[in-house]
């Protein structure tokens, strides 16, 4: 009987094994994707593209045993060769190769150039050919930044007794209304596809006290504009006994440290590719949403014409102003008018008109929106009745208020806006792997 | 201006702050939701349940500044008291109350008794009181589990060099063919949801050699049993460069080693609740598919009705032989019949009517399917046309092989089946948070 023990070790190298020295004049495997070729008569260096970055080979006639004429870019390959100290390559060797062993071979050659450093195509034509525009080093980059911005977020929250939950994405109703949803038949009874966690994350505060969640949420929106996408990645966290909203921003306040502490760590390669400078968020203004449209108002001589939204000029305002006069790229905007936000949100004692909730804006876009929730079921049920909405398909959510809930609020974040903002993007489907528009449902 | 600066630390303190000791006799503050209330006259023992476990406060008539009659079971509380070492209480000391300060209140009694140990009710009507069952504790301790296991697939795939990935879960064509699918209309475009991320993550393979995606997965399968649900969260990996399909079973095993470990080290307390011995992964048989068929019906006298396919007894009697023969909790279950699997499926050179891939079975479930990929274009255009299957819809996917893609392979792990199996429960509900199955769209 044959058994499997663990992970097999391999004889190809990757790049930080090799960049951790001690290899200079030995012989050593390695493989990867020919990314390019630049043929120089005797010598020619072939660059091969691997998960840590890109790996210089000189090719050198009489010596590497294969005929250059049968390499191809695009071509997968493994290699054997000596490691070379040379000041000029990337990380500071090359490989001189001995032989090549050709592993897979394309069929056709690539529509789009991969291999210059800044991919040189439209946005349409990139995400026309996603799968392979996402093979140059800067697209590429991009998606290694977001994952440390989700790893941060988890291992952040981890760290401070959250609970990760994995809910449900298809439901007979959706958390905040019946606008916006996409509708599907589920064996023959009508549901929908959720446009948020917020039920479910709230229920979870009962059983769990804080938890968090990652997942993709569905808003059918007819908006096409660089900021919205249909379908995206939410970073959700709902956590009780909160003293105040202001314990919801605190929580975020620490994961964006934390997580700019960790792409700085373990994303350096990737914030260089980029030429990425991270924004700072140790002390994080706070300001209210009326004050907020006052000063903006004040400062840039702009009339507020409804004094209940902020418009997206005045958000980018806002952000303008506190760079300006605080240099923050961060900002707190809380008592969001009550009309605004949805039933569940706890209305400021002090002014019902207003609610304990706030967004948070990042270079003056918004990438957050939190807030404290009604906690007790007769207020809840007072809300739902003043507005006019029915309990009805709501029971189980409003079965946890009638049975006990601690005092609790939450945020959502979304993972593609935060990424494009980290990274100085200004549209949203150049941080999403595969965007879902109005106009774009493939690849 | 106000600033934020990171977490309010709080004065109210967690239990595993009280169990690092040196609290004797001191005052402290903690929060809770009162579990229960037993009465005994003079003194009564309010039990606290927190995030980390149960917490035994004792209320004492005529000290504790409170009237009990105003206390309710469900409600949330801010207690202030001594902390007294108590053998009989759980973790070894308990709170003496001084103050209870009262933080919200339940309107109405539970309709489910969810403070004696084991839940005693119908899995029926746990799954209708869902949000209020779960604050049982073992009914939550199988969700921290499940933390532990999602938890330990991405920590040990990012120590293998793996980038996580978030692909759309709205497309316009399914990975695996029409049949299962959800359909959904997508601003008047026909659309299905992913019955798994199989092509994204392949395409992926192509940008960052190795990539791993956990998120929901959607199959409208009529199957009503114990071990299928119609959306269920697959952890998934997909990895580039492969000596051949073995290296996928070892990262597998991988895997579940350091999951094994983490769970052992993290969620210790979450175990002893739900009295779970974990299994052994150090050392995984691997076997033949027809060998095992013909193993077992030798041992157990069964004869062999269907030699394409394994029925679920065939996979439960696989997994008793090798619990008998090798002491073995896991097995893998190799050279799949290819006309069972996808036309994706690498088949196997040496005799086409068996492919490179797997099935891992867990005390004789099955909770992974994997396998070596066809990587070369000519080998997956002529497996298309052999099966008679249209290239229509999967351009996209085509694409990134008539453009160069490694030898590759991965897997798909259901994550409600390796858990349920890890605790010793026999049916995937019970552990999915809110189960999605043919009857059951709410809560």
């Amino acid at each position: 009987m044959e058994f499997i023990t663990g992970v097999n070790e391999k004889e190809t190298l990757e790049i930080s094994r090799l960049l951790a020295g001690g290899l200079e004049g030995k012989t050593v495997k390695v493989n990867g994707a020919v990314h390019t070729i630049r043929d120089m008569g005797e010598v020619a260096f072939v660059v091969l593209r691997k998960r840590e970055g890109l790996l210089q080979c000189v090719y050198e006639e009489g010596k590497t045993k294969f005929d250059l004429k049968n390499l191809k870019e695009a071509s997968t390959i493994e290699v054997e060769g000596t490691v070379k100290a040379e000041e000029r390559a990337p990380g500071g060797f090359e490989i001189r190769l001995d032989s090549i062993k050709v592993l897979s071979e394309p069929a056709a050659p690539m529509p789009i150039v991969i291999s210059k450093w800044k991919l040189n195509t439209s946005l349409e034509a990139n995400l026309n050919n996603r799968a392979l525009a996402l093979r140059n080093i800067r697209e590429r980059a991009k998606f290694r930044i977001q994952e440390g911005v989700v790893r941060g977020f988890r291992d952040f929250l981890y760290s401070q007794g959250f609970t990760e939950i994995h809910t449900p994405k298809i439901g007979a109703k959706s958390a905040e209304g019946g606008a916006n949803l996409f509708r599907l038949d589920y064996f023959h009874r009508p549901a929908v596809l959720q446009q948020s966690p917020q039920f479910y994350k709230q229920m979870m505060v009962g059983v769990f006290d804080r938890v968090f969640e990652t997942a993709p949420v569905f808003r059918a929106e007819k908006h096409n504009t660089k900021r919205h996408l249909n379908e995206y990645t939410s970073l959700d966290f709902e956590m009780g006994y909160i003293d105040g909203f202001e314990d919801i921003m605190a929580m975020e306040t620490g994961f964006l440290q934390y997580m700019i502490a960790l792409l700085q760590k373990d994303y350096a390669r990737e914030l260089k590719i980029l030429n990425v400078t991270l924004p700072k968020a140790d002390s994080i203004p706070v300001v209210r949403f009326d004050e907020a449209k006052k000063k903006v108002s004040e400062k840039y001589k702009r009339q507020i014409r409804n004094p209940y939204d902020l418009e997206p000029e005045e958000e980018a305002l806002i952000g303008q102003y506190f760079k300006e006069e605080y240099d923050a790229d961060f900002v707190f905007v809380t008592h969001y008018p009550s009309k605004k936000r949805p039933f569940y949100a706890m209305d400021d004692p002090k002014d019902p008109t207003y609610t304990l909730s706030f967004d948070l804006l990042y270079q003056g876009l918004e990438i957050t929106t939190g807030g404290q929730r009604i906690h007790d079921y007769r207020m809840l049920m007072e809300k739902l009745e003043k507005r006019g909405m029915e309990a009805e398909g709501m029971e189980q959510y409003l079965s946890v208020f009638k049975h006990g809930m601690p005092p609790h609020g939450g945020l959502g974040i979304g993972l593609e806006r935060l990424t494009m903002k980290l990274i100085g993007e200004d549209n949203v489907r150049e941080t999403t792997l595969f965007p879902r528009d109005l106009s774009r449902l493939e690849p």
